[in-house]
């Protein structure tokens, strides 16, 4: 039995979310199916997080086992040409036995793109959140500094959640207009030790009250404070939101932690 | 009665194209609909030209009367506030009312979006031909340059068409690599004064077998001197295609043609 790490890509829009539902078009499900027909057995397939109906991956990743004696390489090729066309399978390889994609991830980072303004990009209708003001990014840019840091999150969370620990530390924030094929965008990336349940979607929210002029540049940070969700703004819609990424150092394939810069002078072995 | 000229965008996926068909989710319905809606008065649309289904439109041009007291800035909120969220409408203006948007065209210029090689962009599925192999750009860009000009294209014409004067002028090609937010992609951009039927989705088959590798750089060249439709490469998927501009000079607010460039220092009418 091997355990292999994947990493894919996926169109959330025609998706029912990651997690296998019954009568829905799930991501885990397609990649399930998709691994059956390659290795002609089944496989539970674990994503780092499960991701809602109509959001986006660039960096989902994957565990599963398996007694094929397929390479990670050759199972990934396999896989490409079996998975359905809004999804696409970036990298396989095999990691140790103990790897656990929820358990051993370090940190995630998502990004979540608005368009706002004319013109509408109609191109970008299912993959970006449309509003029709123009935003003040330097004001969402200097309120989301607020965020940054460990902080308890209950208030960027969605209730309903059965998370207790609410406390995540939010390693990187930026807020930047970036120019697109058509038209400008607004790219919010956010990068954490973890998450609670549509933490993302209700910090964009919430900046985006801030960039409308709604709420002062100050208002994050009293959202933090009050601890309560009913104090932030509405949960940004799902279509905007990508998973770009899963860090989990580099203790996978070696058993052990290297360092991941090639330019570290620190040679000696880490504990 | 006032002539109005609106020039227009919509994502062709899930339109059966242009033209008003029985049963069918075209853009001109739509669009006529829409005018319909607001004035509270039938007006029919006519395009620049038709796009088949699946034919994106950054730029497309329709013409339409109407006894509408409306500016064309109201009209154009308007319009947009009535159009499906796959149309959008860029500018409406009143113009004289000989204007005709196909007769007038001077030029026309249409894009084709093409993603080659790895990782496939699951996100441009509709919106760009993906090829698997890489292609050679420059020799596609070598080729390009013996379509450039004046020259009978009824090669490059899908068989089957009325269209009998078959001469054209291609007044620009360019094909480049440009990079996008996921991958990069070939752009092939081509304008002339008017276009056969396919004429473009067919260059593009016809070039990319030179990108492949399995056509000679002279081979477009042949194509044309043979003025058979068989010699030339297959007709490139729709989904890649884009109408970007059509050029109708500057006679139609003023009914005389002025210079379009600021700085030209001539300030002669013009006969």
């Amino acid at each position: 039995m091997t355990t292999f790490k994947a990493t894919i890509a996926y169109d959330g829009t025609d998706f029912a979310g990651w997690q296998w539902q019954p009568n829905k078009r799930t991501v885990q499900a397609e990649l399930e199916a998709a691994v059956e027909r390659i290795t002609q057995q089944k496989s539970k397939c674990v994503a780092s997080g499960r991701t809602d109906a109509g959001v986006h991956a660039l960096g989902q990743v994957v565990g599963f086992r398996s007694d094929t004696k397929l390479t990670g390489k050759d199972l990934c090729r396999a896989l490409n040409a079996e998975v359905p066309e809004d999804m696409f399978v970036f990298e396989v390889s095999s990691v140790p036995d103990n790897f656990h994609p929820i358990r051993d991830a370090l940190r995630k980072r998502y990004r979540y793109l608005i368009q706002d303004g004319r013109p509408r990009d109609i191109f970008g209708r299912k993959y970006v959140w449309h509003l029709k003001p123009r935003l003040d990014v330097s004001v969402m840019t200097e309120a989301a500094q607020s965020l940054l840091g460990k902080h308890d999150f209950i208030s960027f969370q969605t209730t309903g959640s059965s998370r207790l620990a609410t406390e995540r530390t939010v390693l990187d924030l930026i807020v930047e207009r970036r120019q697109a094929e058509l038209t400008d965008r607004i790219v919010i990336e956010v990068e954490a030790d973890g998450f609670l349940y549509n933490m993302v979607r209700n910090i964009v929210g919430t900046l985006v009250e801030v960039g409308k002029g709604k709420q002062p540049v100050t208002w994050p940070a009293e959202v933090i404070a009050l601890r309560d969700r009913r104090a932030a703004g509405m949960t940004a819609p799902a279509q905007g939101l990508y998973l770009i990424g899963v860090e989990y150092g580099e203790i996978l394939d070696f058993g052990l932690p290297i360092l991941d810069s090639a330019d570290d002078e620190t040679e000696a072995p880490l504990e």
